[in-house]
């Protein structure tokens, strides 16, 4: 292991988290909210102290780095972030337990949006902002930032690679243009356009700039953090539909855009994956809403409401505008099967992902195929390209692994003894990234009713379903860790 | 496609249920019970037909087959076997409706065990043999019933092969000995042992005669259709304790009993399969029993419940002495997960399997090291054995047609507006082919509620289950019909 190198890197990732708190504590200053602001005071002051520690430490690393090094690299980055970042709510008093409070940090930063707190407008401004916030580091990643806007020697072919492929979402990350550390520069600026795009589009709703800002922060990571209690309910339709057209997009692969920008079109309406997102949410907003009629007054509040709900939750983004736990079963039973599916690989959702569904579904027709004439040789093809074989054996050890965690972290937090479809969908919603589940923790509850034990867990869930299982895998593999 | 050697096995097979129907009419006459009796007059005489009919069409058939006209040949027995089997309860009006009595037939062979009856009592005692043999017959598969006693040419080695494979659970079935013919016999000569052994240890706690036979088919198929409403609940503790320890022997691969025969004792003990599979029953009672502590009154009583419940999941039989659908979210939760785990490999139960659990965990595990150590060449084995790429790529796509399966018949039924828990449950009961789910298809309820689009749904997801998936996939694959 280059723990060296490890911790040069993380050191730069603390200090980067450090400065990041800053408008968060200016917000507070400026609200004079002097109790929230010391808690973001001591917190920056530690941070940058067990960055420069680290950073200390690292003196004379190598440069000589293996993707397993990358994965554990990941793995502890996000939980060291997580643990100095969940540190101002504890230290304010704001959410008094410690547990609580890196519950709601992990929640941020991982992009899912479940909370432990029953009052969210009970927090100051300086900590929404920072909630909201974490959700946009975390939905493009922290690490892909570093790169992106360092100029360290870091930023050499290989060890970029490792990281970026380890923090990015979806089974295949290519690069948009050779070079990586320019791939990550150009991914972050799309980031920003379009999350200022979407700001402007609430601000001409006459959402309050703080809210505007807080909003698009948690559309753009498709995190689902709201800043009042009620989610985005008691917002106008005008700012309603803003955020299920932005959600949408958030959900899209970002190597589309920049398809978009270099103005490939045909590549883009060529693109499978796209196709099969698109189609997806068409399909269960008609779905949904036939199944509505008569739920809600109008037609236009059903297909509101349905259309804001599907993206919601196919983003992973987790937004609520309707208590869909009280929708008939087959709109339930649809809800429960996005949460599932997730959105595009490459974008800032969650989830199983599209691009993995299509590359599981390609496999197992080809297996089909294989039994029915078992002497030709067939190959699995997406866009025309065909997919290394590698890449399906993973695809197919991910769906192993995606299993195996939802059911073990279901049994253990069904000690709590809450209803099993609430155990099993709060493990879903922390999993895959999304927020919300159903009945006890349906849209309009929290995650605050779980006992330590559960809330640990699913601190867990959250933390391998955004960054994708292995890094975690990796960190808790006895391999590891062997000497050799 | 051979057309024709399909249509002469498949002669064979009807011709062969006619006989099987034979002991039923016996018993309904011997009980003058003469609307029922006429039911399986009317149905013998039509099997009969269609039998002659099939043998007359496959008149001088060739000897070539493939793979894909094995799978084909087995999808379609049982799909004729159950469309002339249901006959009986519809012709003599005990189930008025056709769908409900295929469903019913179904459930039986496929050892399912769901019923949409509310009063099996008032069944007449022809069908209720009937329903319970057709347990025994599903079990170890009709199709090796055939293999293992007809003296006719079919039983050449390749043809034998496929279609062995196609009906026997698990991902590798072995030959016990060279002989394909032989490995039948052997199977079904342990089978017929071990079911009279239970119905003597029946007989012996003064359960009735037809009782106890029907109760061991039940056992011995890990059927689970009962012939009293409440199931096993009313018979004695001895009688229960007997079911237990007879399910969890019919849910152990059978070569396994073969090794015992032949003295290999130390084979047994290091099968990695069993020992998880006992690992499992034996952690799941524990855990249960913990949880349920004061739900009872005696700890006798909590363990006999337990273990009873656990084994009968497991083994995905479904008889019940206690309503687990009241015990607490924890142990409901174990009950879950033992839904979708299943029995061994080569057994007669259900379920996803051990066997191929135990596949999973290791071709993940392997994926992991992989990443670790990218040089190593790695090597996935069981028992020691190397295991070949081709059985962990199927047991991959398995898992992914296995996983999609429950899903989509998840939302179809979804559309009846039954409680979400409801309707995930019924789906694994039935797709595992264990028979009762939770909620309003617990194990004091029935499937009798269900729209007939949701009946059919759950009646291909018996088949499917039972015949592992590929069988049916095989059938409904455009490319097994394309003309080349």
């Amino acid at each position: 292991m280059n723990y060296k190198m490890m911790g040069r890197f993380m050191s730069r990732i603390l200090l980067l988290e450090a400065v990041f708190m800053l408008p968060a504590l200016c917000i507070n200053l400026y609200e004079t909210e002097w109790t929230s602001a010391m808690g973001f005071v001591w917190t920056i002051a530690i941070t940058i102290i067990v960055g420069v520690l680290l950073s200390v430490f690292s003196k004379g690393y190598q440069k000589r780095f293996f993707a397993k090094e990358g994965l554990v690299c990941v793995a502890f980055s996000w939980i060291f972030m997580s643990l100095l970042g969940c540190l101002p709510f504890y230290i304010s008093g704001e959410i008094p337990h410690f547990v609580d409070a890196l519950f709601e940090i992990v929640s941020g930063f991982t992009t899912t949006g479940a909370s432990i707190l029953s009052n969210v407008e009970g927090l100051s401004k300086g900590m929404l902002y920072w909630r909201s916030f974490s959700h946009w580091l975390g939905g493009m990643g922290v690490l892909v930032f570093l790169l992106a806007f360092s100029s360290g020697s870091e930023s050499n072919s290989g060890f970029t690679m490792h990281l970026l492929r380890a923090e990015s979402p979806g089974p295949n990350v290519g690069k948009l243009v050779p070079h990586m550390k320019k791939t990550a520069g150009l991914l972050y600026i799309m980031y920003i356009l379009l999350t200022v795009l979407n700001m402007i589009f609430l601000l001409l709703g006459d959402m309050p700039l703080f809210d505007a800002v807080c909003t698009a922060f948690g559309t753009a990571g498709t995190g689902g953090f709201g800043i009042r209690n009620d989610s985005i309910m008691s917002y106008s339709p005008y700012i309603q539909s803003v955020c299920t057209v932005f959600m949408l997009l958030f959900g899209v692969n970002f190597s589309c855009f920049y398809l978009l920008i270099i103005k490939q079109f045909k590549s883009i309406f060529r693109d499978e994956e796209l196709k099969l997102y698109l189609g997806i949410v068409a399909g269960s907003i008609a779905l949904i809403v036939w199944n509505l009629r008569g739920f809600y007054d109008t037609f236009e509040e059903t297909f509101r409401h349905a259309a804001f709900q599907v993206s919601s939750i196919v983003t992973t983004t987790g937004f609520a505008t309707a208590d869909f736990d009280l929708w008939p079963s087959f709109s339930k039973a649809i809800i429960i099967l996005l949460m599932i599916v997730g959105a595009c690989a490459g974008s800032t959702g969650g989830g199983f992902k599209i691009g993995r569904l299509l590359l599981v579904f390609k496999s197992l027709r080809r297996s089909v195929q294989q039994i029915v004439h078992p002497q030709k040789v067939q190959i699995v093809r997406v866009n025309g390209q065909p997919v290394n074989e590698k890449i399906l054996q993973n695809t197919n050890a991910y769906l192993a692994a995606y299993v195996i965690i939802i059911f073990s972290s279901f049994i253990v937090i069904s000690l709590d003894g809450f209803s099993t479809m609430t155990n099993f969908s709060a493990v879903l919603a922390c999993f895959n990234n999304i927020g919300p589940g159903l009945e006890a923790v349906g849209p309009v509850c929290n995650f605050g009713g779980f006992s330590i034990l559960s809330k640990l867990v699913l601190i867990v869930d959250m933390l391998a379903g955004r960054l994708e299982i292995f890094p975690i895998l990796i960190l808790l593999s006895r391999t590891t860790w062997k000497h050799r």
